[in-house]
């Protein structure tokens, strides 16, 4: 790779090179931190998995890297072979490549510039070997800023957006930016995911809106976009993030489950249907 | 303000005297989005004027500014008198200056290269007028990145830092970071404030920790800070922020007024203590 000016335009060639094996691209973004983005990332992975496909995630949150964490693989085991940087093999066949393997320790707060923080994000990517793979979901950071740009201008062909949030009117304010964000970037858009939907009590099953209602389905809605799906909230989802276990496999007669069945459904029929 | 290079430092000269008069400057972060920071800077705010303070905010959350809709004052009321920008007067005399007042319109996403963004904020914060005010509460981006290292190396003398989390453990790996940031800074630390610590089910009793346990309480006794308050779950916190009602002023019986009573009185005592 050039060390010179012209190393943008040589390093999306070195990342177009490396994702070629990969058949669909998705990127799943947020307009804010905190609404499940990793979360989702993570299961609808597993879902995939489950139905036969072979996932890879890219991590690309720098500020917060974690999904190495809820797929319960550590830091340590990045393989580096001849100049290619070779993903984690984790749970259920998914392989992943995490910005948490650029940082020297788990404390140590990324207090980086802008310009300085887009050339390690060129850098490392063009590097990965994703190999033969059926879909790359990318994990952006969350908000419409540099580097959610720096990434989305860096990825060749992507096939499709997700954008999470939450039901709350203060956060379709936000999510609205990010619908804007990818319709500016000219990115095919999928749709929307509202996540902690809602909260039935497992002792007395009443059921309530914790962060308050409808907010996914109005902005997609207003914006002419789909709701694709609500997931509830559940403190075992949680628990399933902090341990790094599959929530999925664990509970497959759960709400959350039939509600990433139903996620992953629709994705798999759009993208058929826009191949065909 | 002069247009040339030197004007960092005279932007900073400026600053420092437009927010001479406010007695308390205290700075709100997160390791990342979503864990309530602003509804607890809004909250805290609420709770200091409840308790007879004089309380402004600055809401730097450029890309997902959230504070005006939180306090139900919206974006055309801006008085800008003579070069100077005055803050709008929200509810209970709290007065708010927002990055959501740069931005042309709603939906629109702040596309921004960094070092645009740190001018903008820099000429911004440089025309407010604040007045003379007990507290200066500082709602920053989440993150450790370019926004909240640019907004702190801006502001003078600053009192003390609270950071907001959630309790889940793949939390405690990012709110790490931030108290490793604000230690870098050397900035004062007040502690940490753990949001939706618990659930507890209105018509059953039943207690659900829906976002798992105890890492607000984890990461104070690793990191040598104290937890300064944990704030449960409350769908009516939700619709407060959405209505952009107080909260406090319409539930005083309620556990969140409580747990924003002691964080208020626990600020109050550390800075009367580091005065005398």
């Amino acid at each position: 790779m050039s060390s010179g000016r012209g190393s943008i335009e040589e390093a999306k060639r070195l990342i177009e090179e490396r994702v070629k094996g990969v058949k669909h691209r998705i990127i799943v973004m947020s307009g804010k931190g905190g609404v499940g983005k990793t979360m989702v990332v993570v299961n609808l992975a597993d879902m995939l998995c489950i139905k036969g496909y072979k996932v890879s995630i890219l991590d690309c949150d720098i500020h917060g890297p974690s999904v190495p964490k809820m797929l319960g693989v550590s830091r340590g085991e990045l393989l580096v072979d001849g100049g290619s940087i070779r993903p984690l093999k984790a749970r259920n066949g998914i392989e992943v490549v995490s910005m948490d393997f650029l940082l020297p320790n788990e404390d140590t707060p990324v207090i980086w510039r802008g310009p300085l923080k887009a050339r390690a994000i060129m850098e490392f990517l063009s590097q990965v070997d994703w190999g033969d793979r059926d879909f790359l979901l990318v994990d952006l950071p969350p908000g419409t800023g540099d580097e959610p740009l720096s990434i989305v201008q860096l990825m060749p062909k992507i096939d499709g957006t997700i954008i999470v949030t939450i039901p709350s009117k203060v956060s379709e304010h936000v999510v609205r930016k990010a619908v804007s964000f990818v319709k500016r970037l000219k990115l095919p858009l999928l749709g929307i995911v509202e996540n902690m939907s809602y909260f039935i009590c497992p002792k007395c099953g009443s059921r309530y809106e914790i962060f308050g209602k409808g907010g996914g389905g109005r902005v997609a809605r207003d914006m002419g976009t789909r709701l694709l799906a609500s997931i509830p909230l559940d403190p075992r989802l949680s628990e399933a993030c902090d341990e790094g276990f599959s929530f999925l496999s664990k509970y497959p007669n759960s709400d959350v489950y039939k509600a990433f069945d139903e996620l992953a459904s629709v994705i798999l029929k759009t993208i058929q249907e826009r191949k065909s």
